[in-house]
């Protein structure tokens, strides 16, 4: 008698089925349209193939297309066939590793002098195509190591992957027509499935990811089982491109890097400067009418200032080295700038009267990021934070928090930032020995927060666990233009570093007393806020952030250049940022200049302008022209520049 | 007969005497009332005692009491009084060098645990005057090595200042009561003339100053022939303390500098914070409307780009240690910005259209300082310039440099600064193989300076040899509290720097051509303009300036300070730095506080005020105090800051 496995359903379902049978006979068995949809399993937590014989008891899934899983199977797959059809093409080419990225696969390949290239991606996709319809057969083989071994003899990436990729003496091998690949990985038993593909592009990346291998080729796809899955990522894709501060960054000439002279250390434009100054203008004169007390602090200090505040012990790894000054002192270019903030409060001895004092800085940084994580203007090793350290009573927490509160608020509607949520952190309750000892102090100051919000009306959600080490806190959690989430802003409480650099206020008692610091940050760093706010205003940045506020345009040079001059300088009376285009162009490429640089005004004069004393404006984005006087366009501009450009005022 | 030696004096005359005669003996011999007046000699160029034989042929000086080298023989011979006296009361104590300063003189001393303090100078002053008084005889000897290490065996520092000392196998000791010094300086052959000094300060310096040795205590004092020239120098310390900057920064609370977090570190107070950010503000705004493009550039470059600059090569010792970031990337932090400028102008093909082109700063900079000669905020190893730099065509240089010189003067109109003068400075035209080799180029531009120089009709001196190696200069010499001279603001011709990074500009030839580079500096670093402005200023900084413009002072907190409030926040809609004092404390002490803190404006506000809506105001440094209406004052007190607080506007 054949020997039975049960297997249980996610339903609680349990049926018995002979052993060695596949997920695709008992899909099948459940019903027909299951089967067509399914491409997978899931036996015991661990993805399987549809055609993987089951030799044990235990939880089945049917993975099916609809599914994050299902995909990554698909992705997968697509890129054994995308292999297979560089080997018809480049029958030298080597492989290295085949992998899944957020949307969608690459595949590293080293062809040696002769590189792939994307104009190939036209002649390769038909290749894939082709296979595809002949409907390949692909082989999946669990191998002894020493078999797999054997199989790939000779070629060096292969056999690393072998010896990489081998588990309990064992490692999976697909192949594909006379392409060969090293992966654990899921795939679909039948290559007809990769129908609706796309090639995206080719980057270097070295072998394992270690600069001292050698530079191979990434190719990278995507694919999807319905073409119109396909064709809403091109779009995202395309949408998020469109967005991207490095494209617009370029396009519009505000930043550079250039790893030759620095990794991650960005150089501003003029425009791009132009954009951070007016960002550090406003929210510094934002935050000294709020009561803060801007400063100016080292970006160096002694190491033994971050071995006090614990940043040396914790922090080392995203932290410069340090620098031997030769006579015995060793100086560290700062992490962080609340050593340097506690610094000022400790300068003086401090009454609860002084209370709260909130010290405030645009501060330099350096954090030290793998060269591969850094990106553009949003990940950098040199940062300049607005950074704040509020020192308050312990009973003081909750109207300083709900203060913080309102002027982020208000900083986000000027910037028309809509599109973020509140998240409240409190420490783990199961595990509240992981956090600083102090549960009064926990459990009132997070009563505190949540009331605060609660008092001010706003949403949020709550994260148990997600606090720091050192007190609770709020983040504001912002949608990037490439859909993912991130931190902007952060209000935190924290009750250890007073603690370790023995801060202490005289109260009404005149006893000694303890503060607590709060670390806020409102606009983040100069360099991830342009970033995304580039982003978010896809480069067309509100008139009182743009760098380049008007262009006039003279009809005929020779003709209103005059009167050009004289409208110029009166807006430059009005610091209002303008320039005459009097290059020798047509009007209508000067025109077209203007919007590609998304210059909000463009001011066009011909002899009726001249005559009245007019101006007839095109607003960027807006398709009509409108003639006014040369006052009234004064008027409007220095309103709209005031209001922060914001349609609700 | 008696040996004889031709001495030649400065009128021309020649005269013959016995072979070893004396300075003193020929002096009287010319005429009394030199002898009365002279001190030593000055012997082929050399300075000579006045009891020193001569003995051979040569040209002799008489120097009397009225010139600076009689007033250093009487330093040298007041600090010998110092050490004869401090070897009476303290017979344990050993000495070290004996050395003339810029205004006098010190003694550096060893007594062991009892230090020396400022209170001893009193009884050491009496101790003195006893010994001038009792005319102690001076023994000076020319010694053999040998024979002077015979005569301080035992003494550490002695023996090996003899060895220091020794020249041509000898060394000069004086001896004066129990106490002996090594020195080969010059003094009075009597100790007679030692009548008017004073003790000035004593601090910690470190023998032969290297820090690896024992700490010595250094003893500073002065002297005169005459007591008025004492006292003028009594007063002009006392005045020079009165605008230090860094008495004045702590006592107004603008900045501190703490060595165990970092030497030449400054932190800047709030206060202080506002000075500085209003300085960054104004010379922006200032140099963005003469056509700069401000830019940010790193403070970390990759050290290829200070090798390829020629900064690692031969300035090294003045830049920080490289940092080895693990991956082959050394990152140094930059002692200057051009480097960083010339990559914004590399970062796009430039065209004779684009030129000149205005690059500019606020540029963070680290430069290593020797700890001793760090000074508050002027002497500091992190700083940021007011740096520029122009790219222009040759031609262009003229035209270029007179638009610098009017910003210069236009801004140093708004800051009051009224006490400097110009030097231009050229290559040597005896050495011109030192300079970079471009004959033409120097000749023409050197050429174009004087004529535009002339052409706006400044005063100026020319100096010959003072040019940097890459091409001629101006520098702005201005006063420093201390009656020295330093370099505010400089303009620099570059003709080196382009050839290193090979610059290019599109000529209207279509060819390529080599930009000049001008680097400028208007209002120095943030950290040296703001020292030297506290120090002009004496702290009482112009309205526009002031940390915080206006006080408000209740004549009765509970009665007044609703009308204040109001006052405030009227104030403070006009962007004046005002605050209220409602201190529990008498008027009159609010208003003398208010002074001390140098506050432009005392407004005191009572019934009379409040009935009127009006204000009771004094302004700094002035007597009288007018009433006038609320709203008059918010008007004066704007013109005040719109005009830089200028008289002449």
């Amino acid at each position: 008698m054949t020997e039975k496995v049960k297997i249980k359903f996610p339903d609680g379902a349990i049926k018995e089925f002979d052993k060695g049978t596949t997920t695709e006979v008992i899909a099948k068995s459940i019903s027909t349209s299951l089967a067509k949809k399914a491409v997978a399993g899931n036996f015991n937590d661990k993805l399987i193939g549809f055609d993987e014989p089951l030799e044990e008891d235990g939880k089945l899934e049917i993975i099916t297309k609809e599914t994050p899983e299902g995909v990554s199977v698909l992705w997968h797959t697509a890129a054994l066939v995308l292999g297979a059809a560089l080997k018809d093409l480049y029958p030298e080419i080597s492989f290295g590793q085949v992998q899944e990225t957020e949307h969608g696969f690459y595949i590293d390949t080293d062809n040696g002098k002769k590189q792939v290239a994307e104009t190939d991606f036209e002649k390769l996709s038909q290749r894939m195509k082709a296979l595809v319809k002949q409907n390949l057969s692909l082989k999946r083989e669990v191998l002894k190591q020493a078999d797999a071994l054997k199989l790939v003899t000779g070629d060096r990436y292969l056999s690393e992957l072998v010896k990489d990729e081998t588990v309990n003496g064992k490692v999976q091998v697909y192949r594909l027509g006379n392409f060969t690949a090293v992966s654990n990985d899921v795939c679909l038993p039948q290559i007809s499935n990769v129908k609706n593909f796309q090639l995206l592009s080719v980057a270097g990346a070295y072998w394992k990811g270690a600069s001292s291998n050698p530079m191979l080729q990434r190719i990278y796809g995507t694919a999807f089982f319905k073409q119109k899955d396909l064709e809403a990522e091109l779009k995202r894709r395309q949408e998020a491109r469109e967005r991207d501060h490095r494209v617009i960054g370029n396009e519009l000439d505000l930043f550079f890097v250039d790893p030759k002279v620095g990794a991650g250390l960005p150089y501003w434009m003029p425009k791009g400067a132009t954009i951070r100054r007016t960002i550090e203008r406003y929210i510094i004169d934002k935050e000294v009418s709020r009561g803060y007390k801007h400063v100016y602090t080292p970006v160096l200090a002694n190491l033994d200032l971050y071995k006090q505040s614990g940043h040396w012990d914790h922090y080392r790894e995203d932290m410069f080295p340090p620098m031997d000054m030769g006579d015995g002192e060793m100086l560290e270019l700062r992490p962080m700038n609340c050593p340097s903030h506690i610094q000022i409060y400790n300068h003086h001895i401090r009454s609860y009267r002084d209370l709260p004092l909130r010290i405030a800085e645009l501060g330099m940084m350096h954090r030290y990021e793998k060269s591969g994580a850094l990106t553009g203007l949003s990940r950098v090793r040199e940062m300049t934070l607005n950074d704040g350290h509020t020192f308050v009573t312990p009973d003081q927490i909750e109207e300083e928090f709900k203060q913080t509160l309102q002027l982020m608020v208000s900083v986000y509607a000027d910037f028309d930032i809509k599109d973020y949520r509140f998240r409240l952190s409190y420490r783990d309750p199961k595990n509240t020995h992981k956090y600083f000892a102090d549960d009064e102090m926990w459990e009132k100051s997070q009563k505190m927060l949540k009331a605060a919000m609660d008092d001010l009306g706003l949403d949020y959600f709550e994260a148990e666990g997600e606090a720091a080490f050192y007190g609770p806190k709020l983040d504001v959690q912002t949608k990037t233009a490439l859909g993912g989430e991130e931190t902007l802003s952060t209000i935190q409480l924290d009750f250890l570093l007073p603690e370790k650099f023995d801060l202490h206020y005289i109260g009404a008692d005149g006893e000694e007393h303890r503060p607590v610091m709060i670390h806020r940050g409102i606009v983040s760093t100069m360099e991830r806020f342009t970033a995304y706010l580039t982003e978010i205003y896809k480069g067309a940045f509100p008139t009182w952030l743009a760098p380049q506020q008007v262009t006039i345009i003279p009809v005929k040079n020779d003709l209103h250049e005059e009167y050009c001059d004289r409208l110029r300088d009166q807006l430059l009376a009005h610091h209002i940022r303008v320039e005459i285009d009097n290059r020798n162009e047509k009007m209508g490429y000067k025109v077209r200049q203007a919007q590609v640089n998304k210059i909000p005004y463009i001011l066009v004069v011909g002899d009726k302008e001249v005559s009245e004393n007019a101006v007839s404006v095109r607003r960027h984005g807006e398709d009509k022209t409108v003639e006014i006087s040369a006052a009234k366009f004064i008027q409007e501009i220095l309103a709209d520049i005031e209001s922060y450009s914001r349609s609700d005022k």
